[in-house]
């Protein structure tokens, strides 16, 4: 099954736009769950138990993963296999490299881990993100205002065509035609940015990182989505496990989940 | 020691500016060599040896390895321990992510596999580079114009300056004032790029990667670069590692490795 077909499948038995970030620090496991990479890869299985229903994707952001060590990889490939078969999993990775490099990091992303879809940076060109959308079903999202303050060192920087460079980005996503491989990372940081993009990328679905402790204005990005917010996900991942105490963290991140989710519907 | 004291020592030491990239895949092995990650660490480690003499850094592409499967970063991590000492080794990881992320990659690359340097995309601004550059000693190549066809899509986009992005980009780092942890990456495929580039960041060293089967020109790249010649590292990998075959294959990589060598200092 395509990564939009799944999507799109949990989407509706959940009735949720809601992308669980699975971005475990050992610092921040809750009590009672050891520090290490074992106790990572229980604490995300738990969290995707206690959530599976709530959210429409997960996804997991390979940096967390790889500063675990060596056995990061390990820990990051059997979370992904803890997902239920039927909701897709987004790998954060925000790669791109030259052709035959970026079909490397496809492979490790596809085939080694198993995910459904990845995030990647527009800065190489097209033929850096084609290995990433050149199997059947997959999916890439690409990053085009993300939700950092230096989002405005470059990405705002003003082309000559009048139009800051991540609405280039937008445009040129939505030239090359295949919103059913391609879609955009917006930060919800910025609703401004957001209807910008959402203006310039009509057909494209979007991935709107920033909810929770970035500070992501969820109402003002959702009004300036307009027609798009009704294809995009929001994506929390401190705001839902990066702030669950105690031994009942796993009811207390699928409460986080369940009143996110209900925000959610408010704006959709 | 830092990064760029090990680079210099060795460029002096070995007399090259000859950075030999490490992206081996199962396919390209020579025969003999066991198709498996244990094979690929072999092959790398008869590979160190035989060139540690005739190169200023090694340059592995992290995509190589993590395409390997779950066992990639292990094999990766024992690749840089095989790098003698004195020798820098330049994680090619083009990583950026939001700050705390970015803080997570910047780990995993210093800690966990011990590089002393690594690539990082621009696309996020400073605060993504930033945690690259924070250890003493650290330091970080910026991809400003890439060595594939696809680099004309966004890095060639004129910004209202009236320059195109990349000289944007090399503008924004030279003023980042950062010439002891701040490089750029430009590819050895374009002269009339690698001359704007130098003028623009005429402190920074440069990495340019593309010599070999991608088609780079060394003569012209070095003349277009100028002054800044003195400070640059050329990559090879496939012209190396990636077309030796026979059971010889770490003396004919150091042929080609010298081979090499003497065309650089022949140009510099």
């Amino acid at each position: 099954m395509s990564f939009l077909e799944k999507l799109t499948a949990t989407i509706a038995r959940n009735n949720s736009t809601l992308c669980i970030g699975l971005d475990p620090t050992l610092d921040t496991l809750p009590e009672g769950v050891e520090r290490t990479p074992e106790g990572v890869l229980r604490f995300n299985r738990e969290i995707i138990a206690a959530t599976a229903d709530l959210a429409c994707a997960y996804k997991p952001n390979l940096a967390f993963y790889e500063a675990l060590g060596i056995d990061g990889w390990r820990v990051l490939r059997d979370t992904v296999r803890a997902v239920p078969a039927g909701v897709p999993v987004i790998a954060d990775a925000k790669r791109a490299d030259i052709g035959s490099t970026a079909a490397a990091y496809a492979t490790a992303i596809y085939d080694v881990l198993g995910c459904d879809a990845c995030t990647v940076n527009p800065y190489l060109g097209f033929d850096a993100i084609a290995p990433f959308i050149a199997r059947p079903g997959s999916f890439a999202f690409v990053l085009c205002r993300t939700s950092n303050p230096g989002a405005r060192d470059l990405q705002d920087v003003t082309t000559g065509d009048g139009l800051p460079l991540y609405e280039h980005v937008a445009r040129w996503v939505q030239r090359q035609g295949r919103p059913n491989s391609c879609g955009l990372v917006v930060g919800a940081t910025d609703p401004a940015a957001a209807r910008r993009v959402a203006a310039a990328a009509p057909d494209l679905w979007l991935l709107a990182p920033g909810l929770g402790p970035q500070g992501g204005d969820l109402e003002g990005t959702a009004r300036a989505l307009g027609p798009s917010a009704a294809h995009t996900l929001w994506n929390a991942s401190r705001g839902i496990t990066g702030a669950v105490r105690g031994r009942d963290y796993a009811a207390k991140a699928r409460e986080a989940a369940r009143l996110l989710r209900e925000q959610l519907l408010a704006v959709s």
